[in-house]
């Protein structure tokens, strides 16, 4: 008799989950990749995120969303799929604050005229509570936000990749604007300093979305200022 | 002018590297996987291990192998290569101790009759010196290995999954063996409480190692005694 100790229901529930995702998204990518590659990027996604999701309930819901993001992003960057908007990616250490504040700032200012994504060198278990609390105050719901990993298909699709406090994980790709942000990690903050860090990323936020306006392509001078 | 903080020399290097590894495999691989598949392996491969290898200096190198690994298990489970011996695989939570040492002592046990891979759910930036030292007292070198995470590519091919320290961070696929081992983690130990360990795991790696030989498939009776 096999020996199984993982074999509980969710689990096996969990991966009907994902061969029925599989197969949508192998549908709506139709004609841009492969099903067996989407059944890769699919499963891989989930994997990735089991690492370091610390909530698996919705686990394998929660990949298929990460996994869509990833194609649409590969399939941007190859031209297969139009990005009308320019594709900003902010990526910290754990993807549970700072990043996950600025993505969603930037989402807000720019009233979805830019294509946000966020990733973590480490990702974190879940979104820091502090980061949801001040964006909330705000008015910014970050109900379907999760933590995840900085992968290629992002890096690749990007225009602009704003760092926060990690170091170079990517391969380096031309024709996009690479800047770090100097901004203090909310992680062990109080609430008083997480609004004020908060605020800073805003600063920054705003500054960055008008450089973008300015911007005929992601090449323009002026960059500096971003700093 | 852009602004690209990371555009190093040694990065750019490694992008090229990458895309001639890419051209490699795609050929070793022809007619299993397309080169678009084979490419995404080896950037996420890079990827995935550049956000915790701490010795950067041949991670495109590192990454190459990596990924060449990932794409022959895949075509293993596929059924498009033929795996002619049982597949073992050996997790952790940083592979960078217990499964390394696992693995290394299976590959000797058995003469090679196997074929072994680790993985680790949190990949530490390299090996533990210890883990190193007492195989290298056991006459074994760790030269070629290196902490990696687990992928959904290397749980598919293997017929037996050992995990120790570890939870269920991959889908579950019928036809395996999963097997719950409860031994220390040398991470913190001394060089005796090392010793100690890499006894604990050989006597454990023996008994599978009976286990597999005594088995016609991998899912014969009397495996309860892996435990």
């Amino acid at each position: 008799m096999s020996i199984n100790p993982y074999a509980d229901a969710a689990t096996e529930k969990d991966t009907h989950v994902l061969q029925r995702t599989a197969r949508e998204l192998a549908g709506k990518f139709h004609g841009n990749f492969t099903p067996e590659m989407v059944e890769r990027y699919v499963f891989e996604s989930y994997a990735t995120l089991g690492r370091t999701a610390r909530i698996r309930t919705y686990l394998a819901t929660t990949a298929g969303r990460f996994a869509a993001d990833r194609l649409r992003a590969l399939a941007q960057s190859m031209g297969r799929l139009e990005s009308d908007r320019p594709q900003v990616l902010f990526v910290c250490v754990q993807n549970a604050g700072r990043s996950q504040i600025a993505a969603a700032l930037l989402s807000k200012v720019s009233g979805g005229a830019v294509e946000v994504r966020s990733a973590g060198s480490l990702p974190a278990g879940e979104i820091h509570p502090l980061a949801a609390e001040v964006l909330a105050e705000r008015g910014i719901e970050l109900a379907d936000a999760f933590p995840k990993p900085l992968t290629d298909d992002v890096v690749r699709a990007a225009d602009y990749v704003i760092t926060m406090g990690c170091g170079d994980t990517c391969p380096i790709y031309p024709g996009k604007e690479y800047v770090d942000w100097d901004v203090a990690d909310p992680q062990h903050a109080a609430l008083e300093e997480a609004r004020a860090i908060l605020a800073d990323i805003e600063a920054r936020v705003v500054a960055l979305w008008e450089h973008i306006q300015g911007n005929a392509g992601p090449h323009a001078d002026g960059a500096d200022a971003l700093r």
